[in-house]
């Protein structure tokens, strides 16, 4: 599976990406995985982990793809996170299966969760997926997305680090407390979403930092609540903002407890406290639904799933986009070309972490 | 039950409220189930009805109260509203119930339904109730805390008539879509929140068009799709805007998904259509989530209820509020007074109802 000799596939890059080079996704696969178990990791950790990323170059988010291995390192350097957790599944009710994953990272927690989630909607209608005890650094959608391949609808929820303030407030309470959302489509890729519910995400305002540049309003706020173009201000004295203002801060609030005190487990603020300015990924928990169409129908299902595409098409044939279009548009360009691009600096960067 | 002679109650008016009459919580009830049944409801959905409305006035939810009465009453002379419809309830899954309204009013199908959900979730920790055939006309906000009382969260979505465009568009596809939470609180009233996921209610823009003065930005678009602040040109050309951008349109989708197809019922655009522009209420369906927390807990129920109580004192100690609160602080008035304060007028067009 390892496999260090990358440098021979920059001759044959497909399409022009200057200074970029040229990997299968095996190879990102292999790559991933080879510096993960390089840092400690069990195999299971590191595998599931190596597919998330890969799914992250496929899709071209790149924040989600290679880049992600140096905070995953860097997490495993400074964080509590135990390296070869075995996540273990408790059957708790006829619809909830909790996964603890006794302080390892999500992917692995999520994937043998869903199984038994997948088993238990299959009977119930509608069944819930609670993951504690987890280091969480991933997008959600591919997991939205690999439940949505079972047929059924998906919902899921994370609270993170409290760096967003409420509606009307100053300090911080909120993680940037993402949710996402996938529709099975026939003969389609999914209808998926999976955003923030802070107005951006944290990055975006450290390379506003960077650049010095004033952030837009309604990003942030300073120590006393005062709208601030200033990202230092935002990121170290103050907070920053949900979306949407008191509906957008509702929301957040919203997925605090469901994927916090419902499933007993940390809130944004505690999870800040207890990673104590480590800067590692957050540790908390998520909460993943999943409903099967075939209990909720009236009947005609065929009926109900044209229902769900005429919609689609509503907002489509108008010129709006649908969320995860330029995902699945990158997706097909990476399994046409049967590569994706990784720019030079950033393989040599994750290929310092094998060192 | 009747009483039509409210009159008398002028004297009592405890607080200086000019031009209003002081009706006694159950006063406003009886008068709401006099109108209803004279307008042929049967009992059983008047009741129904009546409650939801005494609930709006004690909150001081205005146009939630008896206000509704006058819109409630046209969708009877206008729309396909089965006036004495029993609702069917069917045991789908061990998580999923559906009450079939029969085209009765929501009210009546959710106080039959819910009484199985929480038989339900008793048992397998998180269900839903499905909602369908029926006319919708009041806020969400009775239905999750009617369930909260049983110590369960709950979520409730439902689509309305089209009226709002997808982010980057400009015809119709939404309704405006609310969402409400609701979060029990021990020794508290709970955490609740019900809000449109357009940017404001369509009666909001009405009140614009009618005293001229121009939108505020975000709120609606002209045909084209160019952000309008002209009332008139927004209701009946272009279409709403969605509060929260591209992240709420996500989430104006994933209600008409849910809501909807999901559940085999109409979404905004079929409801739309089928009212023809009869301006009643809109007929469709509405889905209920119930969680009983002590199937999530990880152990230490109290813990949890002690870190959503945390939460909340991170909210609200730095002055920063908690939604609802308005609400409940005028319940604790309504119900400390014995009495609401009616305005004259708005009573004199409700007693015409009974002519």
């Amino acid at each position: 599976m390892p496999d260090n000799n990358l440098q021979h596939k920059i001759v044959d890059v497909p399409t022009s990406a200057p200074n970029c080079v040229a990997l299968t996704l095996e190879e990102v696969q292999a790559l991933s995985y080879r510096v993960l178990t390089h840092h400690g990791l069990s195999a299971a950790q590191a595998q599931a982990i190596a597919r998330i990323i890969t799914a992250g170059e496929r899709d071209e988010c790149h924040s989600h793809g290679l880049y992600r291995l140096l905070s995953c390192t860097r997490t495993l350097q400074n964080g509590g996170v135990v390296r070869d957790a075995t996540p273990v599944v408790s059957d708790r009710a006829p619809g909830v299966v909790a996964v603890d994953a006794q302080f390892g990272f999500s992917q692995l927690a999520f994937e043998v969760g869903s199984k038994l989630l997948i088993e238990k909607v299959r009977k119930t209608g509608i069944a819930a997926l609670a993951i504690n005890n987890c280091y969480h650094f991933s997008a959600l959608w591919p997991e939205v997305e690999a439940l949505v391949e079972h047929g059924v609808a998906a919902l899921a929820l994370t609270p993170s680090h409290s760096w967003v303030a409420p509606a009307g407030g100053h300090r911080p309470v909120f993680g940037t407390n993402p949710i996402a959302f996938g529709w099975p489509r026939a003969g389609a890729l999914p209808y998926v979403f999976d955003f923030a519910t802070s107005a951006v995400a944290r990055g975006e305002i450290e390379l506003y930092r960077r650049s010095g540049r004033a952030l837009p309003e309604g990003w942030g706020v300073d120590a006393e609540g005062n709208p601030s173009s200033d990202a230092s201000t935002v990121l170290d004295q103050g907070a920053m903002l949900t979306f949407g203002g008191y509906k957008g801060s509702a929301l957040a609030t919203m997925i605090e407890l469901l994927a916090g005190p419902l499933i007993g487990d940390m809130t944004s603020v505690e999870s800040r406290i207890v990673d104590a300015g480590a800067g590692a990924a957050p540790c908390h928990g998520e909460l993943v639904l999943a409903f099967d169409p075939q209990f909720f129908s009236q009947g005609d299902f065929r009926e109900d799933r044209l229902r769900a595409e005429k919609l689609f098409a509503g907002i489509t044939d108008q010129g709006a986009r649908l969320p995860s279009q330029r995902r699945f548009s990158a997706r097909s360009r990476s399994l046409a070309n049967g590569c994706v691009q990784i720019p030079e600096a950033l393989l040599k960067d994750v290929q310092q972490l094998l060192r």
